[in-house]
């Protein structure tokens, strides 16, 4: 009789750990099912794509923004005499911003999505094209990557004509709100170009989506440099802040491109153009409202009990390749 | 027999009641079926998909019209000595214009068919791909677009810098008259291109849509700005000139755009390329002018006796989502 | 017997009658032929297609030639004190005139394949694409088309600003020879780009026609500015001469461009990717040399005996739609 | 008895002969495979048309790099006054540059594969996409291009403003070693947009490759005309240095492209995209590591035993058209 309370007890105790056990396995699943896809070949050369993307982008475009205006170019050395300090040209600036992302787009596409961007990785987690923890990888990987390649362009550009190497810095008859509301903005329309272009169910699409990406930030950076500096990419900003430690209104570079950024995917991915099948394999929202697309959804249509499929759909769906491509 | 008159008179006046019932049904009837497609929800999502794309085509495209040629630019503020006021960079202006409408064309061309324009939706209603009481919402939604983006860049620009705020306004050494054909024309090769690029017959066609429409608003902007600002868009000049309070030539900029894009749309339909199905399926014109275009109609045809089909295929013309996209 | 001397004289008579008779038919067969296809509505469709075409790009891209340096621009006009002048934006020209043709390429290529250049029309005509007659329809119209638009561009701009209105003169530095041979390799380029371009046989080809066509003639005129103004096209140089009145060298502005066009069309179709069906249906050349083109004829082969065939392919080339499309 | 050492000797001589005629042998067919393809038709058009390609090439972009500032352009003689000496326009350089490339790619993509630079060619060689042979007589084929189109050049351009005539040389602020570098990198996203534009496992490409690979050849001069002259290209520095007799830092601009190419490409074709089927083939590498790339390889797959299948891929690999072709 005794021993029952014990024995209770250590029932107890048993059902407890056992309780445990099965948190703890639980916990570990979701941890293992959130990294699922990080430990594979595939998704390091994604990685090493998105590095080696930020530090080409931001070596040749911050480039393009150094004022060598009293250098004599070396093309017609001879012939130029010494010309007067000349106001930067936005129109140079703004065309090796675009066009090196339409090239890097092109280039690195189909390996890494392509990103070059953290708003646009915060984006694609926010609106589930990304697991959070690949995001982190990834997010980490372009920072690294922009640091390099604002070093890299520090190390070799002569230390005269060095100046503030792309600095995005407030114009100082702006106040915050407004810029981050600019850096809001040119974000929301990249963001949105990206959403529209990479859609796999426009079928009338017919032009480069490199071009089209490109051609927005293009776009960003003829209107918003003389506001903002037109980042509308917080990497971008980090990258030669941290080489030339000039800290002026990070917050503007941070919070304003990724609430841009996931404002443009959600009113995308939710609003314009809503999928409706995750409603139909998760059952999670009525039918009421079926909210489709103004564009014909080519995929057979299935029902909710096609679990299997539903599963093997979401699963195509969460594995790095599809995942990775589809912000391509 | 004193009824019968009685009767007589009811039976005329229930006859008349009957008439002007089946006139009143009628009415509603043509009412309802004007309106048809606009109570849906993707006519509406078309609608703030107008409104969202001219509000940020007017911020992001007269945002690049400021004269910030007395500011010091962030880029490089610590080595630029204050510079002497410039002239507007007009390659700098027509790209961003271009680059602006090519991006947004691409973002809201399967959500709204991305007129962004009241001459193109005047023109589309001309040429009867567009319902009048579609066009009327569209045209109001994008006036109200354009206004909320001026106010926007009203509000986001230091007033030092702000100046005209890209008002279009008629050059002083021209007159009215050589003003508003500046407008028809530049006008009428936009919606050329558009008509031509989004005509679903040719198949000749492999390039982005968006970007041919945009390089066309592009090379309009490089020839007129210097004469009239080339406006092009009603809305676009509507917006700002509303905030500012500037009215000069309204007249300009709504007259000859929607001229020269009625007039280039009608051309295109009509004449250049004019369209063989709707005289089949109405026989509304004698089949004397077959008029076939210069490209094989890929559809396969059918008799004028198929009413069904024909109905069919002109209720879809009507719907809003082929109706729209058949703008892209 | 008196009468048969006579009669054979008569017979002599008729029969020489009757030889006249038939090469009378034979000739006006000849010119039926040449003709054929011109009286078609498709064919006049075709011509005024070139015309609007020529106006529109004689129109806006001349326009964009003007130097309005002493005029104070109308969209900032209240901030911008008066600026000196100013050398002329070449890169703003050069890329007027390009993306004018990209969009009219675009408008009128399944029309009448937006030629709008006589050095292409004279090179079509040399490699068998076009008939002799319509040539002559296609450069009359595209001289027609250059002098409205040049005209209707002298009415509206103002007499202040009108300078040479566009007027390709030759650098006064520059001998005529050399002059000459700039226009020669531009054409040449451009061509060869057409050429390629519009080749139904390359199945490699992803991007616009219309585009790269206008990037052809941007870079032709990013080099070539300065040195001839860039014409490459002897009705864009006739329009502004005509309406101003000034010849200067037009031999340059003729033979240059037309010789390069049609040295270009020539190397294209006969040494870099020689077509081999014309040698097969008409047995003229001998099967020595093959000389299959590098990318693979996608039409199946036929014999020389299948002469049905061939007459209906070669009719089909140079039927009007066809024969006109063939240069898009 | 003594026939028998001779006999022996007899047979020792004969079957070294034997060996050495084996041997021989062996070594003239090494050196006909090596050549194989190189005697044909095909080739020597493709051979043409580098030398054709790069004529222009040098031709149209070196004229861009001219200063005619104190030349009174010929569009507007009478209006400019004469202006001071400006700074070469970097902008215009650039579109020229790349502008160039992409229309000569459009042109002869099909016929050499549109190299155009030596780097490229390099690179292809080393991929083994090209044999050494062929890729020996492309060099020099694009080398011959550079000095004529140079020459040509130097011939129709006034002396008096010839000027460096494009030469490229490094910045006198920097150092040999990060112009190298400079080169390298900017070699780096070209070669590395040309691969992954002429991937044909790609499916996920919907624009121009031209354009693609233009818009990257000006991103590399947006970024780095002031610190090299942006070269990226051998032959392009070889031509105008030969004409001109300048030879600055010949080893910046054939060790810095070529090995950013050759980084560029081998990272492409082993560590990015990997193609899987050569080890299939040769079976030369363990099956270990399958690396499939990111994207699905269309063809179907074939064992290794399916000799004939594979040899007939490898030899379609290695003819001119598909190996030249493999590069556009």
């Amino acid at each position: 009789m005794r021993d029952f309370p014990a024995g209770a007890e250590r029932d107890g105790v048993c059902c407890c750990l056992r309780r445990w056990f099965s948190v703890c396995v639980g916990v570990c699943d979701g941890v293992m099912a959130a990294f699922r896809g990080v430990w594979t070949q595939a998704f390091w050369r994604a990685i090493s794509g998105e590095f080696v993307a930020m530090l080409l982008f931001v070596l040749l475009s911050l480039g393009s923004t150094i004022g060598w205006s009293d250098a004599t170019p070396p093309t017609d050395a001879q012939d130029a005499p010494p010309t007067t300090a000349q106001p930067p040209d936005l129109v140079l600036i703004s065309l090796c911003f675009g066009l090196a992302i339409a090239t890097l787009v092109q280039c690195f596409g189909h390996i890494s999505g392509a990103h070059i961007n953290p708003a646009v990785t915060v984006a694609m987690v926010a609106t589930r094209k990304l697991s959070l923890a690949k995001g982190v990888f990834y997010v980490t990987a372009q920072c690294l990557g922009a640091v390099a390649g604002a070093g890299l362009l520090y190390a070799i550009t002569p230390h005269s004509v060095r100046g503030g190497m792309g600095v995005t810095t407030v114009n100082r008859r702006l106040s915050v709100g407004a810029a981050l509301l600019v850096e809001m903005l040119i974000t929301f329309q990249l963001l949105f170009t990206v959403c529209a272009t990479c859609d796999p169910r426009r079928g009338d699409l017919r032009g480069s989506g490199a071009l089209a990406i490109g051609l927005s930030v293009c776009a960003g950076h003829l209107f918003a440099i003389p506001f903002t500096g037109a980042s509308m990419n917080p990497a971008r900003s980090f990258g030669p802040a941290l080489v030339m430690s000039i800290w002026e209104n990070p917050q503007v570079y941070w919070v304003g491109p990724v609430m841009g950024g996931v404002l443009a995917a959600g009113l995308y991915e939710y609003l314009f153009c809503p999928n409706p099948r995750p409603k139909q394999s998760y059952a999670l929202v009525a039918s009421a409202g079926a909210f489709p697309c103004a564009f014909g959804e080519k995929q057979p249509p299935f029902t909710v009990l096609d679990v299997d499929r539903a599963e093997r759909l979401d699963r195509r769906e969460r594995e790095p390749t599809g995942e990775v491509l589809s912000s391509v």
